[in-house]
């Protein structure tokens, strides 16, 4: 953790431009990961070790880790779905290094043809890996639960097993976890009670952080509930981009600038500036200008004689 | 209290419409009624007794009052601002009457050209008024605090200042009193902390509901806060209706279809069925063509083998 009380992790340059089919330039990239480091974004999930030819938006991954590296302070996150990804990964040190586990397996089976044991495999090879890296490279590798609050394919996740997947992350080799509402099917009391239920089984220090979506509008509320049960790193992205392609209309991810208002008005220090971060979401207007941009703080703006969280 | 664990009041044909300038023909208005009558939505604030020349749009309240009690079961909520429209609403005996009391004096006098002292004294007039009536006709009378989490013109509203209010109102003669966010500048941390001091001033029994604006995305985050410290009714509009004219994109109300999502998810009973709930959208969005709804389960649907609160 760092010196803030809730640490914000910008996924929108992965997770919200995956879902987006038009290619943002990598020097538009760079603008932008520049524009949130400058907002005082702590952290930014910058891309994917995907094939080329399967998400052709992340394939400049790399270089993206390579401009990010010489933002001073920036913590760099990334996804890798599998041994191979993360063996690029690693070469570039980047700060967190995850891989999208999902709960159901089903839906692991349909995304990346691979059952659970397979998965874990996969991790303990992953795993492996990071422990050859002298200690200063490692980045931090976590085993991102997706689908752990619902899945569109087969509905209810039963929450023994996300515990249990998750016992056995930790035991495959992770540093920790994470929670990830894929579906946006979560609701808070399921939030607050499933990371209970993880932190019995693998330890509060090994579950500090959750990636949530707005699909059905519950973003802040969930979040709300992982922060008021002690979660400290929240996902989110910019104008809550990362739309589901099969749910017209339905917002991604959880809006970053709005969470950010949530946490510093409730006195949560973030680190981040709203002039800078609506500065950021002009830019990000202006590169994607087919896009909807959601969230309301800053269409209203900040309340009169707002204050930060001191 | 009713049998269901959170009562929604829906206030689009009121807070929602009051805020839309096309006037939404009496038929039409009566449609929406049946038709969120029909999903099981409780209460209905169905209008506001002001001069039809200030809100044209809610000239016919009167009608819609006439028309709702002949609706089995639905409590009729209606706005007051002073002892002249007090008059008119008893008449037609609705469940629940409520006069907006601004704690900030700045928006009291702009709103309703009144101080604070002024609208004390219409308060004790209008509850005079109410101990006239035989009991089975008395309306709830409610004093709505307004602006009671900060104001677009003072900014910042002290909590004493609420509170205190919240005394002043019951010592006049309310039944109960209730907090409106009415530019949307609360937070969650100050929800559960007004609420508190107020029942600790006035009693748990005194403030049950609270009426939350989405203002800067908090809506249900706030709605969250409230339900978590205990209170059983919350005010919302269908598609999130009643968007402040001053801040043009950002919503009003919180949206009565993610709240119920949010609500019945969590294994609160609210007596809502999303089946009708929907249709009644469907008929709001033909109803108003050239407004925004808001609100997004209804687009993405409800989650696979998704389950009502038993």
């Amino acid at each position: 953790m760092s010196h803030f009380d809730i640490e914000i992790s910008e996924v929108g340059p992965r997770d919200g431009l995956q879902s987006i089919s038009t290619i943002m330039p990598t020097a538009d990239k760079i603008a932008w990961i520049n524009a949130l480091a400058a907002a005082g974004i702590p952290e930014v999930e910058v891309g994917s070790f995907v094939p080329a030819k399967v998400l052709p938006q992340l394939a400049d991954t790399a270089q993206l880790v390579e401009h990010a590296q010489q933002i001073k302070g920036l913590a760099i996150a990334v996804l890798v779905p599998n041994l191979r990804g993360a063996q690029n990964a690693v070469a570039l040190k980047p700060t967190k290094m995850s891989i999208p586990f999902s709960c159901s397996e089903t839906h692991s089976l349909r995304n990346v043809k691979r059952d659970h044991q397979q998965m874990l495999e996969e991790v303990r090879n992953i795993a492996a890996l990071v422990k050859t890296l002298p200690k200063e490279s490692r980045p931090k590798f976590e085993g991102g639960l997706a689908t752990a609050f619902g899945c569109s394919l087969e509905g209810h996740v039963s929450e023994d097993k996300v515990v249990s997947l998750a016992v056995a992350l930790m035991e495959a080799g992770c540093d920790e976890v994470g929670l990830s509402d894929t579906t946006g099917s979560g609701n808070p009391a399921q939030v607050k009670r499933l990371i209970k239920r993880v932190w019995e089984a693998i330890g509060k220090e090994n579950l500090t952080g959750v990636h949530l979506h707005n699909t059905r509008g519950q973003g802040l509320a969930n979040a709300l509930a992982a922060i008021d049960t002690g979660i400290t790193t929240i996902d989110s992205s910019m104008g809550g981009i990362g739309g589901c392609p099969a749910a017209p209309g339905a917002s991604g991810n959880i809006v970053t600038e709005d969470l950010v208002f949530m946490l510093e008005s409730m006195g949560l220090k973030t680190g981040v500036n709203f002039d800078k971060l609506f500065e950021a979401r002009a830019l990000l207007a202006k590169l994607l200008p087919n896009e909807a941009l959601y969230g309301f703080t800053p269409l209203s703006g900040l309340p009169k004689n707002f204050q930060y969280a001191k």
